[in-house]
């Protein structure tokens, strides 16, 4: 924990900070080992303070790795955040912009009654988490280990008459016999045309015959997640799912097989978004071909068509080609891969598709 | 819908608004029926505009109930937000400072321009939301008729042996099964020591003999929430637990006869927190008696010992009177109560304690 700390103190240093309030439950969690509601943790060289109130005061006491000081709340905790700032006599207090609520920031302002400036800082402990170290890739390894084995039992259940829902609820039950600490997210079972819509909430419907149905899972372990999507088929394909599923498929291999240190990410993006547009397909493939995975579902980087930045080995992210045909169906296909020192190794290489 | 948007109306014309940019998730749902995530909900007499992007269009397209326009995101979503104010000839535009961040807030301002004047407020929907209406009532009654199956249900799991998280797998499961679309919050099962955290993580921890096991489980029944809590007790309850959990108890009951309409809030807090002092154990009841449910899980009125307010008629909270020993064990007695014409209705009255 310790040098992650040291890390952040140096990005501080960079920016002529001399403290910096974080709020993202994942960047405290990444800093401390441990993150609860409504709570913020006050990093600084004089002194590391994480401020809960009571209801976390005790698992926070027992958990917490990195903090010199916890503090309880009592009142108001915009007041306790400035007194600390004011008592470790800290002038420019940076905050992380994305993740403080316009109220927040004013009612902290408030409080240090000009007793020191608050500056918005972007991204400062999010950068330093893409690089991941052999301690989260072997808890990222075990959260995709345990829904790949999750995906291989839900076969028995994808059956005519079963309703989406009860898909899910499976899942969630078999994941937390298996290791998992709970879903990363609320499980996606989309059945038929509600495949369609690429976040569709799993809902009430019966699967049916000769229908696709898409399941995204991703599972917790010790905080860390994975994200996986497949798409089962039940009774016949028919040929125009198929043709749909064979360009997802290639479209995915056409991206992984560009993936290694130094390439820009956007190249990543464009070798599968090209190959869809080249089949006709472009306009059904709205979002991004993949994203940064770890303590949260959705982090750096983003793999998108305009993101600036290279891969960088130890780097985790998905690869997700996707075409959705409103009021049809939706195909997606979705992967984790870990950029190695030469190329990158798909860590869900394993689950069929 | 059309009613919940005329009363929010007046509310703007109260605060001499001309828009109000709602950014809550449950806000927009509760006038919108839908909801999604990265999206904004521009609500003004002129038009009231739904902003999302690819992977929700279709979905908004379906459920929205309430917008007359629905603008799809491609590039910049603040652009959209500032060029649909400035569109609409909006000049004092609030927007929710408690679900807007600070960066969130600085990019539309930039987009504005000085087009618009962006105006924090507080609550606005929200409060309209603390009564509930018939309709929301028989969904909130659902979700707490499904947690109360599920409690009877989860008996059978509670020995020795069973991990923390294979009971709360087992709930996941079951009420997916029972018409539920999924849990409210991550289902808390916290068994011995464990139960003296508030807020406990459940955990791979084995319950064990003559143990308390505490499980807070809420399910979420078309977007209406439910949370409910009670102890189960594994072989011998020792007169320790016994003493403790008979004053919560109490404690519940001597609040739950103060609730009618026109009642201050803090009352009812207090009829509960003042026999919990009495007995000693003032000390270790550290959070608010109770919140109020519905869309949300914690949403007004909140129950606290110093909130200001009256209790209204179809108000819907929970009364959650607890004592939590540190290292050894806590008890919470969690029921959602409605106020009525002239006193209050238990709606998970049925639930053994």
């Amino acid at each position: 924990m310790n040098l992650r700390i040291q890390k952040t103190y140096a990005k501080l240093a960079q920016e002529n900070l001399d403290g910096l309030i974080i709020s993202s439950p994942a960047n405290t969690s990444y800093l401390t080992n441990f993150t609860s509601r409504d709570s913020y943790f006050l990093i600084s060289k004089k002194a590391n303070v994480y401020i809960t109130d009571s209801r976390y005061i005790e698992e926070a006491k027992k958990n917490l790795r990195g903090p010199t000081l916890i503090k309880k709340v009592n009142g108001s905790v915009f007041k306790i955040i400035a007194d600390a700032c004011i008592g470790l006599g800290l002038k420019r207090i940076g905050f992380e912009e994305k993740y403080l609520s316009f109220a927040e920031h004013k009612k902290i302002k408030q409080e240090l009654n000009k007793r020191g400036d608050l500056i918005p800082t972007y991204g400062l402990v999010e950068e330093l988490r893409q690089i991941k170290t052999a301690e989260e890739l072997e808890k990222i390894k075990k959260a995709i280990q345990i829904a790949i084995k999750a995906f291989k039992f839900i076969k028995d259940f994808i059956v005519p008459g079963k309703k989406e829902v009860e898909v899910a609820g499976e899942l969630e039950r078999f994941i937390r016999y298996n290791g998992a600490g709970g879903s990363a997210f609320d499980i996606i079972v989309a059945s038929g045309p509600n495949s369609s819509f690429p976040h569709h909430m799993t809902s009430q419907r019966k699967l049916k015959n000769n229908e696709p149905v898409l399941v995204d899972l991703g599972v917790d372990y010790m905080g860390y997640k994975s994200d996986l999507t497949r798409v089962f088929f039940l009774g016949k394909i028919s040929p125009a799912v198929k043709k749909i599923y064979d360009i997802v498929r290639k479209a995915q291999d056409k991206a992984i097989k560009n993936i290694k240190p130094a390439v820009q990410m956007y190249k990543i993006d464009t070798a599968a978004r090209q190959y869809i547009t080249q089949k006709g397909c472009g306009g059904f493939f709205g979002h991004n071909l993949g994203h940064g995975i770890g303590l949260e579902v959705h982090e750096g980087p983003r793999i998108s068509p305009k993101v600036k930045g290279i891969l960088k080995q130890d780097m985790v992210f998905t690869v997700e080609p996707a075409i959705y045909l409103p009021g049809k169906f939706g195909i997606r296909l979705e992967d984790i891969v870990l950029v190695t020192k030469k190329g990158c190794n798909v860590l869900s290489g394993s689950l069929s598709k």
